[in-house]
């Protein structure tokens, strides 16, 4: 399982904080403990409602690089500050995120591609979020498409079937589960498939209880990457333990601490 | 969820020493509370140790009776104690289990149909358990054919895939989850797909994670009963998400309080 940490985001207070009064440190604690937590990469989004974003996002990349060599989901909508901030990002580096529209996704495949960065896709286009199934595996086949002629591996390609939260779109999560599970047949290796996980629970109790099981069940359909918050004990526990039930890892009594780094 | 409470089984010391000091309070107190936890019905399993095998299923048929009329799910693989007990229980009953080679599964699909009751068919035969996705997916499709050509609606029918512990058969776990996503799609209605779920983590460490993540995994693969343990409340809360998640219930922030019984 791939986790990319959700954690250094101003949409969260802290980080909010630290952006404005430009320190550091509570970036690059945040960075340690997801890395130390388990994180494969980790997530940076500078939030809504900053001035500044490319100056917030290559300050935030900056304190970053101090700790760790970790692959940063830049994550942006805008192109502006994407095509900025992605060649000044030192290291491994994933673009997050392309809509499906051939065009649009023509140019974030560009960019990833001229920068040896992997690139996380959407399955929306300029009709928004699906309803349905078929138009997500649509959509998601565009993008595999598009990343191929534009010179991406699959494993640079992670797509991201969009979950919404399940007190307002109850068909969703099984639409995104059953989505993924067609979209692992459509190449040979299959692209990643990602989602932004604590979306499914935004705005609901018992948000921990709903993001794990709803991790656990996606990961049977073939989620292999997830943007979430790695200081959450038990969602990681149940992420490792996926892992083992799908056999990427052999069980013994200590699988959980093996699986963790340090 | 049609959970199937796993408790009273003489393989559970508390168990054995009620059958063997005839104490039904425990076997009424154990009943209760699986209800009370929401289990749907009840597995009845006088363990291996037992002399008089009819004899204890029938006490145990009796005591349950005074406090629940809940389905009975009938756990012996003797044939003979099964034919003799099956007429003797009141009400609801399912026999748990058949396997799937067509002589077996021709009698036990017979005794069930003459007595209103459903059937737990296993996808083994005289060769084993199936070491893969196909021969389980197979044997599932002959005790479908078996059961429609003896009188059994679909829903009376539960396939059971055979889980084995993760420890010694890796493998396993997949070929479970992928053998219930094809057998789903074989009968319309459907057939029912049960797992002995705590089989998963025997001699494992961390056996309640992996129970619960492996039942969340399932049930996104299609699984919609199982035996297990009620009383563990991480598991049941577990279920009740999967549940949510697959849309078998519509969100409230109370959903948990919502589902359990009482």
């Amino acid at each position: 399982m791939l986790v990319i940490g959700e954690r250094i985001n101003g949409m969260f207070q802290d980080v909010k904080t630290a952006l404005a009064e430009k320190d550091a440190e509570v970036i690059k604690d945040l960075a340690r403990r997801q890395m130390a937590a388990g994180a494969w990469a980790l997530d940076v989004n500078v939030g809504p409602s900053i001035s500044d974003a490319k100056g917030g996002m290559l300050w935030l990349v900056e304190a970053i690089r101090e700790v760790t060599d970790a692959p940063l989901a830049i994550d942006t909508a805008k192109w502006d500050v994407m095509a900025d901030v992605v060649p000044q990002v030192p290291g491994a580096k994933i673009l997050n995120s392309s809509k499906a529209d051939v065009e649009i996704a023509s140019q974030f495949v560009g960019l990833a591609a001229e920068h040896g960065a992997s690139l996380i896709g959407l399955t929306i286009d300029a009709d928004g979020v699906p309803g349905n199934v078929d138009k997500r595996v649509e959509l998601g086949a565009q993008l595999i498409t598009v990343a191929m002629e534009g010179g991406l591996e699959m494993d640079q390609l992670f797509i991201d079937p969009i979950i919404l939260p399940v007190n307002v779109a109850t068909k969703n999560p099984m639409h995104c589960m059953e989505a993924m599970s067609q979209l692992c047949a459509f190449a040979d290796p299959a692209p990643h498939l990602v989602l932004g996980l604590s979306n499914v629970s935004q705005r609901c109790s018992n948000r921990n209880l709903i993001n794990r099981t709803y991790l656990a069940m996606a990961m049977a359909m073939g989620l292999d990457s997830a943007i979430l918050d790695p200081l959450d004990t038990e969602l990681m526990d149940t992420a490792i333990t996926a892992d083992l039930l799908k056999e990427k890892m052999i069980y013994c009594d200590s699988y959980l601490e093996a699986a963790r780094p340090g």
